[in-house]
Order: structure tokens, then sequence, then C-alpha cells
């Protein structure tokens, strides 16, 4: 059966790098037998040039129709004067909430091969690997009132609602779990209930669904706490889970942690499994078109789609395999370049990634 | 003219830790001629245990009636089950709000002498001084409505609100362009702009503030970013200012760039100038009672104190640098010694600052 992955290059360094997320795909295809079809639409400031806004309808019902998505990244300051409603961010967040990809997988690895690109000390982070799921279709993001308004005493305020239902927190607790299974079974549940009855509920919600999952060990964290222990001991960690606002602030930290933001990759996952892939970076105006950019993050995105996404668990090991190959051969993109290396652009590293599979 | 400095010892090591200040300030008052009389007051679960309440009404009114307050720390085992409104926590935010302590100083500062305590390589943290400005009494923790609440459909919800109205604004953006007056100049207002509307206020205010100042270069980062930069070049911040929760998070995180938090003081201030002042570390139960914890950040506290509120700044200096002598000098608590200093105790600690003055 024919699967459907629809492309969405964005903007900036986007199109170059799924570029070769698309060369990729085409070699599985051809070479390994991968039965997948793409397409691809325009999100973000492309979305808002080609239709007027940042996820145009039609891009939207291929979303919807799609099996998996490939997301490059979307932004640029051509795009920073726009009214609030057609940037290209609300690109991006309208297709989280649209099809509802409420699971946010963010693996913080640290490869061997880049290890020295860390800020951190090579006892500190050397062998990283940690998952954080940020919860991505609730909390501050998208709750309601919200606004700014003035009061009747002439004052303006701004005002936004940290809201979260007990099913809204199950789900994303219980993909914690389930993830937590599949490795060292340490589930780590970061809130601020200390301060907020939000993170009270979400809490209580925790510890009621750890009763499903006896063989998991799960801890609570408060936020602050967990931002200072990434930084002092990141390895304590096997799985965290945490609400949006939250998440996009640790797993940012987490993924710097590594000191190579270029490879990293992510999954935000619907109920059924369906999801959008994408690098955790952005999509860099600065030297988008140059042909510069590491398009590793993408193709690992590629890898976690075919795991989580198309149960092709095979097809995603070997493009892991293939990536590890090409580290190990010394080449690297400008962002993890050091000393003895070899300097290779986009598409040469593509390339490489595609004849090292 | 005589000021009065209010003590509150706390919980944990916090009786320990304030011992040291007083013995500190009775020194500076008996040798330097420092004009201060202290007194003392329950907070926390001591408050709890001695009034009932984390913080007794007596405590609020001496607290109100000081010129400056030191606090040690709150909370512990002993007091996670009591009631929300009665845990240890409720007093610190009380008081806060109570006294309008709307502006959070929290330096992160890396002592020469204690360069191979952080996670992170001396290149990226040698030299660090950034001062990170935290508002204190708006957002999240104050924000209503809040609560936990059974929609119509029967699904409980948990929910808060951030708010900022634009004077609470200005005046801690104000706070913070003043004290990059003072230092060198750069100010980083860090908010949640492209999505959130509290923020797009924030920044709009920052931006009116800062053509008061135009000798300070004014930049705005948002928060996931603001956690990156802080791992991957901390060195790039002079001063950071951010609303509460952000700043709770983002101030831990850049504590523990040092590795030493245990250093690490912090002031919080109202409008015309007067402070609590506290370490920024919590009141580890874990050691409490042993004797074994650092006090130098409950001295820098002390530090601040005159600096900020006191307006004794020879004597903050000379404060100052009696800690770095007995750094010098290589004496260590636990939880900074390394292999060749002298591990001493509180007591031993706080006496050898006393007689390095
Ligand atoms: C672009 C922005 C709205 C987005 C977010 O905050 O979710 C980004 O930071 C991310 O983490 O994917
Ligand atoms: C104890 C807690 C309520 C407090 C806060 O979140 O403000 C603490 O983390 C702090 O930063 O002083």
């Amino acid at each position: 059966m024919t699967q459907n992955i629809l492309i969405l290059p964005g903007d900036g360094i986007g199109p170059e790098i799924v570029a070769e997320a698309t060369r990729l795909l085409n070699a599985l295809k051809d070479r390994f037998g991968l039965a997948v079809e793409l397409e691809e639409a325009p999100i973000g400031g492309a979305g808002y040039d080609a239709a007027g806004k940042p996820l145009p309808d039609e891009t939207l019902a291929l979303a919807r129709a799609a099996d998996a998505i490939l997301l490059g990244a979307v932004g640029g300051p051509r795009y920073d004067q726009l009214a609030w409603e057609l940037r290209p961010e609300r690109g991006l967040l309208a297709i989280r909430s649209e099809l509802a990809l409420f699971s946010n997988l963010r693996p913080a690895i640290l490869y061997p091969q880049l290890a020295s690109a860390s800020a951190l000390k090579p006892e500190i982070v050397g062998g990283l690997d940690i998952m954080i799921l940020r919860e991505l279709t609730g909390g501050a993001y998208f709750g309601k009132p919200r606004g700014i308004q003035t009061r009747e005493d002439g004052v303006r305020e701004g005002f936004n609602t940290i809201i979260y239902s007990e099913p809204e927190i199950e789900r994303i607790v219980r993909s914690g779990f389930e993830i937590a299974m599949k490795r060292d079974r340490r589930l780590c549940s970061v809130d601020k209930a200390n301060v907020l009855e939000v993170s009270q509920l979400w809490r209580e919600v925790a510890e009621r669904v750890a009763k499903e999952y006896p063989e998991v060990a799960l801890s609570h964290m408060y936020v602050d706490n967990a931002a200072m222990q990434l930084v002092r001991a990141p390895k304590q960690f096997d799985v965290i889970v945490t609400e949006n606002m939250f998440g996009d602030i640790l797993s940012d930290a987490a993924a710097m942690l590594t000191g190579s933001i270029g490879m990293l990759p992510s999954a935000s996952l619907d109920a059924g499994g369906k999801g959008m892939y994408e690098p955790i970076h952005g999509s860099a105006p600065d030297i988008a078109g140059q042909g510069v950019a590491n398009p590793l993050a993408t193709l690992l995105s590629v890898a976690m789609m075919l795991r989580y996404t198309l149960n092709e668990e095979a097809q995603a090991a070997r493009v892991e395999a293939a990536v590890g190959r090409v580290l190990d051969q010394g080449l690297r993109t400008a962002d993890i370049w050091t000393e003895g290396c070899r300097k290779v652009g986009t598409r040469e590293m593509g390339e490489a990634v595609v004849a090292a599979l």
C-alpha cells in the first residue's frame, strides 16, 4: 500500500533542506522498495506569497489527506511586518492545531562524532540521549480568553490563559509512558505545581496514569529546577513530558546542550500516529539560498517519519546508519565543521547520505 | 539614622545560613560603624509551626515596618502534606505580593576561583557576569481567574491567567534600563511575542520606555531562544529583563551555568528601593542542621542589601572583597569543594569572612 507524504518546504533554508529529504525518499523508493508518493505545498511565508495566508486551504486539505508530512521551516524578515494573523508562525500553529498534532517528540542526542561542539564539558554531555515530549496543541498557545484590552480605568492589559483539561493531560502523559516503555522506563513530568493550579491538575492526572504503567518510574520536577538540572546533569533524564510552553523552552535548551541543533529532528503526532516531521532549527534567513545549510536534521526527521508514522523501522535504521557513516567519513556542513573535517554544502551532504544508504 | 533589618530564617538550612549573616552584620556594626538593628521572625514552615500560617500576621507587620529583609529559605518535606494555602512557598509568594516587591535581581556571576565547578567549558563561561531582572508580582503567579473547575460536560480543567498591565510592564522594564545604565548598557527583553498577546504588549511597552534611554541598546529575544543562547554563549548578555515565569526558569538556568548556586544572592525590590534579600538556593532539607551548608550566597545577599537598600556601597564592597579573599585562601564548603582546597563548615566559613573584612 502506497503512503502519501506531503512535503512543505516553507521559507528560508526550508526548500534547500527538504530537497535533500526528497532525494533521500526517492532513493529509498527506487532502491529499497519504500512505497511512497510525494506531493508538495506551500506554508508560512511561502503560503502567504502563494495564497495570501500562512496556511492556505489547499495546503491544509492536502495535509489532512496525507499519511505523513515533512516540513522544512517557516519565517523570515520579509514577513515580519505582516499582521499577526498572516505571519508565517501562524501557519505552523494552525496546522498543529487543525491536525490535532498534540504529541511533540524532541530527541536531544549528542552524536559522538560531534561531541566537541557542545558548550558543556564532555563528561557532562557525552552519550546524551534524552527525549522531550512536549504537549503541542494546548496551554497558553491556544488558551482563551486572550488579547489586549483597555480596562475601565483606561489602563491597557495583555492576557493569555494557560488551560488544560484532564483528557488533554491524560493523552500526552500516556504518550510519555508509552515512549518511556520503549526506552529506559524513566519518565519525568515537569510542571510548576507549587504555583499553578493547571499544574496541580497535571500532576494529579500524571499520578493516575502512572498506575497503568507500573514498570515506569515516574518523577515530578518543577520547571525551574528542570532548567537547572538540564544544565547541571542532563544525563539524569530519560524521557521528559511537559506542557506546551515549558516544552518549548526546555526542549530548546536541551537541544542546545548538544551544540549541534543542525542535527536534531522532531515529530508532532496525532492520536492515530499520523505526524508532521521537521528539523528543530529554524528557517535561518541569513544563509538561505547559499546551499550551505545542514540537511541532516531534515534527513533524520525522515527517519523519525519512517519509524513513527510509516512503520518502516528497518528503513529508519538504514537512514540513521547512513547519517552516522557520513559523519564517520568526516563530512561536515559549516555549522558543525571543525578542523580536520571536510566542509561540504547542503547538496553534497544529502548526496553523501544517499550514497551511504 | 539606624535602619531596621528583619531577619527571616525560614526552614531547612535557613537558620544556619542566616546565623552567619547575623554574625556579619554585627561585625559591620561593631567594627565598621554600620547603623542597623536586627530583628527576627518566622516564615514558611516555621511560620506555620509558630502561628498556623506561612506568613504570620506579626511577621508581615514587622516586614512592612522594616527597612530591609533578609530571608534564608523556605520549605521542607515536613510541610509537603499541608493544604495548598498553608505551604511554605505561599508565605514567600505572599510577602512578595504584600510588599509589592516586583523587581527581582538575580545576578549570575562565575567566581574565577570556582570556574571549574561549571558544567560548561571554561571558554564559554569564564568571566560570566550577567544580571537577570525578573518581574516578581505579576503574570501567571498571581493572575486571575485561576483554579480547577468541572465543565458542563463533566470534564475537569485547570487554568491560570498570564496577565500584565502597561504600568506593571513599564516599571520593571524601566528598572531594567536603570540597571543596564550602571553596567554595560545592553538590555535584552525576553518574551514570547510570536505566540502570546501579553508578550506583544510587553514588547510594545519596552520599545516605548527605550526612548527614554537612548544610551542603552535594547534587544528582544523569544524565551525559547534565550534558553538556548544561555547554554550556547551566555556572555553575550549584560542585563536580561523578563516576566515572572520566564524569569523563574531562565534565572535558574543562568545560575546553574556557574555551577555554584551556593554562591548566588538575589534581591527583590519595591518601587522605593526597599527590599527582601535571599540566596537563590533552596532550604536543602537533606543537609539541614548539619552545619555544612554554604553561607556565602546569604552573605552576598547582605552585600546586595547594603548596596541597593541601605545605600552603603562601601560596606557592600567590603563584604564582597572579604568573600573573594576567603575563596583565595582556599576555604570551601562541601558544595564547592575541589581537591586541594580546605573543606569547612557553615560557621567556619562565616567566621572566615568576618575575619577577612
Ligand atoms: C515558531 C514558534 C511559534 C514555535 C513554538 O513556539 O512552538 C517554535 O518555537 C517551535 O518550538 O516550534
Ligand atoms: C518556591 C517558588 C514559589 C519560587 C518561585 O517560583 O518564584 C522559587 O522557585 C523562586 O524562584 O524564588
